[in-house]
């Protein structure tokens, strides 16, 4: 089997590459991960993408609940709070180590990418995890309310704000990460991840050169879906679609990846969409992408191995 | 009853105050507290003697261990051992919400007086806290194994290593905190705690003009002796004392504030050191000093009340 590169937001594609890593050998595998909302809380460096990744990597991910750490404690948070400062970014006491840790090896001058590398090593990741650049690049949500960074839309305000546009703040001085541009290039098979198109993978192909990459890439490009019946499984790309005034659809998506997408698949309930899809010169996957089991995982990393290296016919 | 100022160590100091805050009002008491032995750790700022008064007089101090938070978890400092960074010094995960957020404000370019302000307020604590200064001094250990941090010397290495030396690494240069020597000046006792007479107290009288103020103040001196029958009750002062060239005795301690006491409060086990003392012009006052119980903390606390206020024969 050859090399494969992902690219990745946080709890979809997580998902999936829980799945995905029990059927590769993960060292063959880079993921490309957003970090358009990192932000900066108590002084401490937050990844939330990098996190949900890595944590899931190492098999200590809350899966539940979607973010953070299996069985984790909320003792420091809820002394933060006696203090009087703001908790609704719910913090666990060993996903703060992360931050910690991550913090401190920043302020001594080490890269993003070169601190997410010895956090993955020491977690015993075998797959490569790269931030999509070292720069900051901030998502900010301009809405009803004003703009706003991506976790006060998302965590503090539940995504309730109508989502007026989307702005990339810091992205034009942005230089990817090292390894990101060749990962694209040099590999066999590059997956979107079930991840926010707007967002997520939004963030990451607005980094200087990496859309590029992805239109001349020989590698086959394989996206999945995150809109299932026009509406997400978590999170606020519906909503965010629907306020850029595009269709919450998997056609949507389709269409803001047509530039470099060979294959999309999509869920069974969206079949309907497929000839338009196919319109767009994507060819079309169709099965059941709702990922709750591990057996649901596996099955699907299972077709999207096949469709990047048995040239399944997809029709 | 009048104002009161204490200085203060450690977990010797917290158990006197917390007896003494049960017997006068916390609101006319003003605690000055060592800082030589901060630290940064993880890039966090961490004030130990800071946070046993804190913590002592908030009542939720963990007062078997002598350090932290009773009832504390340490996930976070688990996490941090899996990223294989060196987790001697055990911070707790409510502990660490102390520390992320004086380390917080502190980067915002608050004071270490005004950070310790907001967290005693924040903890209700009716008792003003200050450090001795806002500027950084380091209490060095010189060792056989060389030049250590206090933290290296005490926590990590157990104390085990011969003391040659003490250095108060940037003293020159060390303002004393607003309201330091005013408290020293305006008050009419000043209590100097049974804390370490090297590295606690030491630091204290190190400051630019606070050695000058006790010898200045019209104000009561009442010290309390941290050495009872020639040894600590925790801690290395009587180590400190001996590497120093100096017998590990009240005599020693009585010795090193000869020029400001007025009186010193000894242990019985100590009634022949008595004549010894009262020779370098300080009255001495004989009790049980160990303060095991709550009852034991209160008895001595209403003794050293006595002492400053009702003018007890000390003979």
């Amino acid at each position: 089997m050859g090399r494969l590169t992902a690219l990745a937001g946080g709890v979809g594609a997580a998902r999936f590459l829980d799945g995905f890593i029990r059927v590769t050998d993960p060292s063959s595998i880079t993921v490309i991960v957003n970090i358009g909302d990192d932000d900066e809380i108590y002084g401490l460096y937050i990844s939330p993408d990098i996190d949900t990744i890595i944590y899931t990597l190492a098999g200590i991910a809350d899966d539940v609940r979607g973010w953070g750490i299996r069985g984790d404690t909320f003792n420091c948070l809820e002394m933060l709070s006696r203090y009087g400062v703001e908790t609704w970014f719910r913090i666990g006491d060993r996903d703060a180590a992360t931050h910690i840790f991550r913090t401190m090896l920043l302020r001594r001058g080490l890269k993003l990418q070169e601190v997410t590398d010895i956090i993955r090593r020491r977690l015993n990741i075998k797959v490569r995890v790269i931030p999509v650049t070292n720069d900051r690049v901030e998502t900010m949500v301009l809405t009803d309310r004003g703009l706003m960074s991506f976790q006060d839309y998302f965590v503090k305000r539940g995504f309730q704000d109508e989502v007026r546009g989307i702005i990339y703040r810091g992205v034009d001085k942005a230089e990817p990460a090292e390894g990101v541009i060749e990962a694209i290039m040099n590999t066999d098979g590059v997956i979107i991840c079930p991840s926010n198109p707007i967002v997520s993978i939004g963030t990451i192909i607005s980094i200087k050169g990496v859309r590029e990459a992805l239109r001349e890439t020989k590698a086959k490009i394989i996206g999945i879906s995150p809109i299932i019946g026009g509406a997400t499984v978590k999170g606020p790309a519906d909503k965010m679609l629907k306020g850029l005034g595009l269709e919450p659809s998997a056609y949507s998506v389709a269409e803001l990846y047509r530039d470099f997408l060979d294959i999309f698949v999509i869920d069974e309930v969206d079949v309907g969409l497929k000839d338009k899809i196919e319109k767009l010169g994507i060819k079309v996957y169709v099965t059941n992408t709702l990922m709750k089991s591990i057996e649901d995982r596996v099955r699907i990393a299972r077709e999207v191995l096949n469709l990047i290296f048995n040239n399944i016919n997809v029709k």
